[in-house]
Formats: structure tokens, C-alpha cells, sequence
């Protein structure tokens, strides 16, 4: 995923119609579009290879399995053409390391150290720095980390050295896309304040701005 | 989903026509089938509604995400026809909240407390007991708790009362059924060493056979 606007666009839709119009409309605003299990669910994995086509596709699963089904998913998404697929480390060092070696070089692999909603902070935010030690170790090509809580981006961009950090909750869940950035964030993903805006233009260059505002 | 043979047929097969066929040999003989990403990856999610036709369909789709994708992931599953679908805990209260809230008494919410494979040691086994606590205030139907590990069955057995607990990890993993049973497990979940047998009828009354002999 090359480095552009560092937005990527949270397509967290299940109008299929609607996921593919708002794509290409911001396809030259964005770095990539992240998708997730409901669109899959909704229009069926072939939106992978369709999106794909027009942008980078990041396949948010939040994989979460055993080793051998981590590697199928991964395997599967990548073959219909995922640059990255995003992964949970808190399955341990085995599903993640299966992740890394199904992407084989051919995709990124980005680990979840702490999740950004509320109830992220019961479990998940407790084991972060672990986490991150995990991914080192497995050879991840970045980390998931909270724009809500930009002080947890610093910590874990300490850690990290020069792999990347992607960081959700921009928007609509109160971060602020400048503060990611400020605190290490390589890429900020938006979501619902962009694809439900009556004017996505307009709101993912105020974002834009936002972010250059701190470069 | 009803208690007859206590087992569960994990369908860990990406191949559409071999995982139709074995739910057909085998319906009369499991209390339900229990799906997962890689096969709605490769055949479509249309597969959740064929084999709803055949027999019960448990979504193992390991949900691990904030609380709007939960609701959407386990809408769309119930709206298939699963009969139940299985999350995680470790997101935390709102998440686990929102998928029972998206079964609205129409499936069942399955919680994973401890994954079975090595890696599950690292970080869900160290909260197992305050996920099974996470759980019950959620009001789950049941837990997930591996049969490779007996005594942590019994552990989760004693803390939820009348809920129910399928137990993973029989047959290739090493666990044993009767062994599961014993320790609280209401159902087990076998896999490859039932679908890739040659003769996966005889398979499966063998383990039958061992449920039966402590019951």
C-alpha cells in the first residue's frame, strides 16, 4: 500500500451499489479501501476481486481462528487479490505466524494490538504491548491502533520501529486524524463521516488538510 | 439446537460439493454442522442457507470486532438461517452485548472463553473465567472450551449453571469425547478426523459409541 493521502477509506457498507460507487468516486483521495465480513456477507467475497480492481483492498476480518483456518482465510482473500489483511494477535504466536506465511509476501499482514471501541479497553488494551512484541516477532508488516486514544499509538509506535501503524476511529468515533498522525500513525482510517456524508468529497479533503495541517 | 448425539460435524472444508455431501451422509447421525470462513470464502455465503436446509448450522465466524459489525456479521448469519453463531468474548461487553442482541432469541450466541490450539494459552486462556463472567452477563447460550484441556472445562462447567458448552478439539486435536462429556461439555466438535475419513459413518459411531459410554 503506497503512502499518498495516508487515508484509508473504512467501507463499512453492505450495499454492495453503494460500496463500488463511493469507491470510485474517492479512489484518488484514498490510499485504500478497507472492507470487512458484513459486505462479504452482503454481496459475497467476489467484492474483493471487484474492489480490487479499482483500488488497494485492505480485508479487515479481524481473523481470530485456530492456525489452519487463519491460513485459509488469509490464503483465499489474497488470492482474489487483498494487499493487506487485518488480524487479531491476541490468538497467539502460532494463528499468527500462519497468517504471516499464508500472505507470503504477496499482502501485508497488519495485527490488532488494542481495539478502538469501548469495550477494547477490557481485554485487549491490557495485553497491547505484548501484542506488538508478538507481531515483531512474527514478522507483521504493521499494527492496528486507536486514533480514540492516540497516547496507546505513541507507545506502541515506540515499539515498532519502522513498521506501520494504521489507525481507526477517525470520525465518527471521535478521533482526530491529525492527532493519529502526530502521534505515529502512518495511515488514519475513516469511515461513516466520508461514505455517509451528503458531500464525501468535500469531507475526506477536509481530512486532507486536517492531516497535512501536522506533515 | 437439540441435544441427541452430542456431537457437532465441524466442516472445515473449502470444497462446496464435499461439505453438501457429507452433511447429507451424515445429518442423521450430529446435532448440527458447524461452519466457518474459509468454506463461505470459497463456495459464497449462500452456503449458510443450503445447508440450513439439510441440517442445524452453527456460524463459527469467531466475530472479534466493535459492536455495529458484530450486529451486522450475526444479522445476516440469523437472517440465513443459522441456528446459531459463534463470537468471541475478549472484545469486551458492548461487542459480546450487541451480537446477542442481533440474534434477538432467534439463534444462539455461543462465546468463546479459551481457544483450543497452543496459542490460545497465551492470552484467552489467562481470562477464560472473566470471559465466561462476561458472558453470562450478556446472557449467551453457551461457551466454547476445548476438549484438548478437560480440566478447564470443568472450571467454566461449575462457574454457568444450566448454559451449555461445546467443546472443540476431538479427534485430530487429541481430545477425547467421552473425556469432554465428563467434564461438562454438553456437545463436541469433530472435524477432519470425521470428514476426511474414509468411512466417515463408521467414524462417527465410534465416537457415539464413546459419548454413550458415559452417559
Amino acid at each position: 500500500m503506497k503512502q499518498r493521502t495516508r487515508i484509508i477509506l473504512a467501507m463499512d457498507e453492505t450495499d454492495k451499489e453503494k460500496a463500488i460507487r463511493i469507491t470510485e468516486l474517492l479512489k484518488d483521495e484514498i490510499d485504500a479501501v478497507k472492507i470487512n465480513w458484513p459486505l462479504i456477507l452482503s454481496s459475497g467475497p467476489e467484492m474483493i476481486n471487484k474492489l480490487s480492481k479499482i483500488t488497494d483492498v485492505i480485508c479487515d476480518l479481524k481473523v481470530a481462528d485456530i492456525p489452519n483456518t487463519a491460513r485459509l482465510i488469509v490464503e483465499n482473500a489474497v488470492a482474489r487479490g487483498a494487499c493487506a489483511v487485518i488480524v487479531h494477535a491476541f490468538t497467539g504466536e502460532d494463528s499468527l505466524k500462519a497468517a504471516v506465511e499464508a500472505a507470503d509476501g504477496k499482502a501485508e499482514i497488519y495485527a490488532v494490538t488494542e481495539m478502538s471501541h469501548p469495550g477494547g479497553m477490557t481485554f485487549t488494551a491490557k495485553h497491547a504491548e505484548e501484542m506488538a512484541e508478538l507481531g515483531i516477532r512474527c514478522d507483521v508488516s504493521g499494527f492496528i491502533a486507536p486514533a480514540t486514544r492516540p497516547e496507546r499509538i505513541k507507545v506502541i509506535r515506540k515499539m515498532i520501529g519502522t513498521k506501520k501503524i494504521l489507525s481507526p476511529g477517525v470520525g465518527a468515533q471521535g478521533g482526530k486524524a491529525s492527532e493519529a498522525i502526530k502521534a505515529g500513525a502512518d495511515h488514519v482510517i475513516v469511515g461513516r463521516s466520508v461514505y455517509d456524508s451528503e458531500d464525501p468529497l468535500s469531507a475526506i479533503r477536509e481530512i486532507q488538510k486536517d492531516i497535512r495541517s501536522v506533515l
